[in-house]
């Protein structure tokens, strides 16, 4: 197979650096173009000196995120590493003109634009195209992903979120009112923004919730398990920053549907993912450190039979499985690459 | 009035060292004595360089751990800085001796010697002593603590769960089978011990939960919520470790008992506290930072109303309310001086 | 005594924050007024909640930080916690209206308004009161500063290096022109400011030098250094920015002078330390963990007896030693209370 | 090329583990043995669940650290990732059976068995093989690489300091008297050891020197040195331990040679590294954050013109081109595969 061209639009924040990186093992594809506004001319390796001396990428120079030259590049796919509400300004056209796209912001996360408005505060920008889109978490939509036009990359928390729950909603085993969900984010998931909140002097050394109690996330979180369930789904969502720089840890309390034997909860997430590369249902607790700069999502289950009630455990790398690495996945299966390809060899 | 002489036992230990500091500050005590098994002999500004120069405790010697050299220090106040178990080998010869004590441990936080025994996996070793001994969390049993002979200070992850809780199961605003504990500790929580777990390499950049389902804190959080309820409260408590020294911070969910409006929840625990000098209930969301080196709990409280569940929010320093600054609180009750003492002056 | 009536200027950032935390403590003063720019108006607990709920300073509101308001505060004493440039503005119509200044800032330290333009790439804001000024060291400069009018209170870098090196230098036992300098600060060094090199993600798990080779501390370094040598002494300092928040090591490379015995360094810093409150010159090596939270400036020296060179070590709080609790120790000198009043008990 | 049997002893530690982490992306070889005393007969994914769901190693089970099994298992190359002293009893019986060895330790590091007996406190254990061995540090000595059946893979510290100065050295630019040399390390470097002083709680917001004045490192450093000026080079080096998991940085002092205009010195380096595709000479100062989990050494260099005097600056991952990396970039030589395979594709 004859390299396939892509390009990386917003390659300057943390999710867009780790695409790079990522991309620069993949034996299969060629990068047309890197874009950034902001460095727009400069060559990829000196704003990004982590990716300095890579073959290829590292000696690439930034072009300008204009669409007329995104689509001069040749590319075949485009990964857009953009904020919410600037990505689909560059997925319309480059849809609308036969590319394929691997959105890794919100914007096509969710199939009602109502529910965009009313947890992102704006109309959504292009509603026609919701129905294109297809939520781009492999474990969940593998197939749909394959053909797709338009991949909307699962989000990092609801990446945590919906791996240990869906498999167990689909099969009827949990009380769905009873679900609420800690989760700890390393400070890289707030973005390379310049905040006095996210300085390391205020971030280190603390550990703080914020975002309550109507996260954005939730939108995407609760159309995938209302999926799953089958009915709508209405969870409590904790988000907290802990003082690391990657990685997202998950803590998921749910009581059992009435008559449920706790066994049935491995069984069924055993069977779940026992073929599935990225995922690792365990034994062991998961840790953060064990997947951070891997793909993996590692999850565990306890039974508090004191309590009844069920903990789910996971954890993920934010910027790979939460990010780059489940974009790179998507684009393996649009591309006909074996899925792992870069990610795990 | 004159100092009172006080020992402190086993202070090489992260609490113990924490009490040295605070101690170090107290205006109304002479420390006569300040004991250690491992480092008897040696200065204590050598052991703990950290206090090394202060006028007092850095340029005294430790003694051995022994309960004649001890009784002989006459000091009249003893803190137990041991773990579980040793304490009470203490604790039971100074209170016939007619000392007061303020023991750290977890020894005689259960009124019931089987309980102890359920969670500590051993008999407890002096269940004849447990009727005289006060849980010592200062907001709950401030009065008792006043005339104790043997003050059971209150743990790190207990004081963070019952003191957002306690007001309200009182006041029967929560169903109480519906809660569910999230904390993140940081590792010096886990005590001064050479376990590989514990490394640098292994904790930084690591989130994890630890101890499930029946972390040995649970006994004493349930039999101070069920003394709040009036009725028997089991809840599911999960601990997690994350990469900071210090600092504990707990997000726990509840649901409000049938036709409870959830405006009563911010009325019931700013009434608790107002007068309270070391719990802060505010609007402002926890942060382990803002209480780390003081002995102060943030409260803070959310109502999700989609899901119509509770979110309560609380952080504390482990190694001061959730430990040294707790105990030298209930030592100022006990000797009479005002509370704040070398806490907050 | 009365309470003695001080103001805090500029209050907000990491070295104001700390001074209001360490002023909390002195039994002394008085707080008149604390201002800020930007949030003047607020509940200083509102804007720095680690100070939410401390008697007197807690509850205070910031004041503008306007002259006029200022000066009708009543404060007798005034801290500057300002940048440089914006400090002169405060200190010369406090200065002249009779108020004493202790100033955080640089722009007091240099005795020559042209050292200050060549560092600082500016015209000196006051030249005229450089002469009034005394250099903030109390370790140097102790008689000094007790009547002085205005006080520079020594940088965090300088007083690293200088508190082991000026002994030597005075007695005549380093060669000057063999000194070269490496420091690692916390990030906390750099301020409260939005940049984005300073964010978490970009500190942690990072180690990098900055601000070669001309660093603007030189200047009041070598100032001291040459003030103690009795002849020009020019060095090269290499600061480092480590990931933690708080703390400054250093290590000092020098050569003996010709003739010198590698004992008479110890002999000499011995002598020069022993009744110093705040300087433990220890065989022990500096940590900064033995430091933070405090004011010592811990101090070790070792040989290397290979390759002839005298390796000098030290580490203190930047924020404390290196900033807000040096100015309080220049403070209590000043106003006639005991040098380790609120920073040593 | 059918894959190339390989083996790795001693697979527990860090570098073991980042050594199987790297392999696991290697095309070219097979995983014939992994061997560890402590974890014989567990599966590699148990025991280190970073590894788990890698095709290949993740599913392997350690054997036992036994010369004949190892012999038996038909490796061609064995990766000795042991402590010093012990890797000697592995490598003369596998050296002796015709395998190649790539040894992580210091055991044949050192030319002259008389250095190792000053630095590392024992008598050499097997000084007959020095003579075969070739120090592992590819830029210096790839051609005798390449042959060599022992290599002696350069140590972490080491790397960071000889890559700036030897072709310093070597062109007589410097004066080798004036090196003196500070090192930052994270804490990976000292090892998977359940020491006190290792705990999370002692290192985090930690910054400390130790191992002064003779580190063990000091001996290879000092050979290599030495050979590159054509005379005995004593140096001063001054290690620490920093706040962070992985990454070494390194400054360096050094006089220019009588007569040396500064600007040759970057022409050098320049020259020297500018076909090394692991060494990046650039503009841009060092940060560990550029290098860590990659097999690159970043080097800057600045002149002090006020102090007359050199800086040089480094920057590496002690786990990868510091220890695993290294060990790769040798074996590749080694069995002539392209020298960036699993490194830089």
């Amino acid at each position: 197979m004859s390299a396939v061209p892509i390009a990386i639009v917003g390659a300057n924040g943390y999710s867009g650096e780790e695409l790079c990186a990522l991309l620069a093992r993949h034996p299969g594809i060629r990068v047309a173009a890197v874009s950034s506004r902001t460095h727009a001319g400069r060559l990829v390796g000196d704003v990004l000196p982590r990716l300095s001396g890579w073959p290829g990428i590292g000696s690439l120079s930034f072009c300008d995120s204009q669409i007329g030259a995104l689509l001069a590049s040749g590319a075949e796919f485009f990964f857009l590493a953009l904020p919410h509400g600037l990505a689909a300004e560059f997925a319309v056209p480059l849809v609308e003109a036969g590319r394929r796209v691997i959105d890794l912001s919100a914007d096509f996360r969710l199939r009602d634009a109502g529910v965009y408005s009313e947890f992102y505060g704006a109309r959504h920008p292009a509603p026609g195209m919701l129905a294109d889109a297809v939520y781009g978490l492999p474990e969940l939509h593998r197939a749909a992903i394959r053909s797709a036009r338009l991949v909307a990359s699962a989000g990092c928390y609801p990446t945590s979120i919906l791996l240990p729950l869906v498999p167990l909603l689909r099969a009827g085993l949990l009380a769905p009112d009873s679900i609420a969900v800690c989760s700890a984010s390393g400070v890289s998931g707030a973005g390379r923004k310049a905040e006095s909140s996210l300085l390391y002097a205020e971030c280190n050394e603390s550990f703080r919730a914020y975002g309550l109690p109507k996260h954005r996330h939730l939108s995407e979180i609760e159309q995938e398990l209302s999926a799953a369930a089958g009915s709508p789904v209405a969870i409590t969502f904790v988000p907290h920053l802990a003082p690391m720089t990657r990685g997202i840890h998950t803590t998921t309390f749910a009581n059992l549907a009435a008559g449920v034997e706790p066994d049935r909860i491995s069984e069924t997430l055993s069977a779940a993912y026992a073929d599935e590369p990225f995922v690792r249902f365990r034994e062991t607790l998961p840790d953060t450190k064990h997947v951070v700069g891997t793909n993996f999502c590692d999850i565990a289950v306890r039974y508090d039979d004191r309590a009844k009630r069920l903990i789910l455990l996971s954890a993920e790398d934010n910027l790979v499985k939460g990010a780059a690495g489940q974009a790179v996945q998507n684009f393996n299966l649009m591309a006909g690459f074996p899925e792992t390809t870069a990610l795990l060899q």
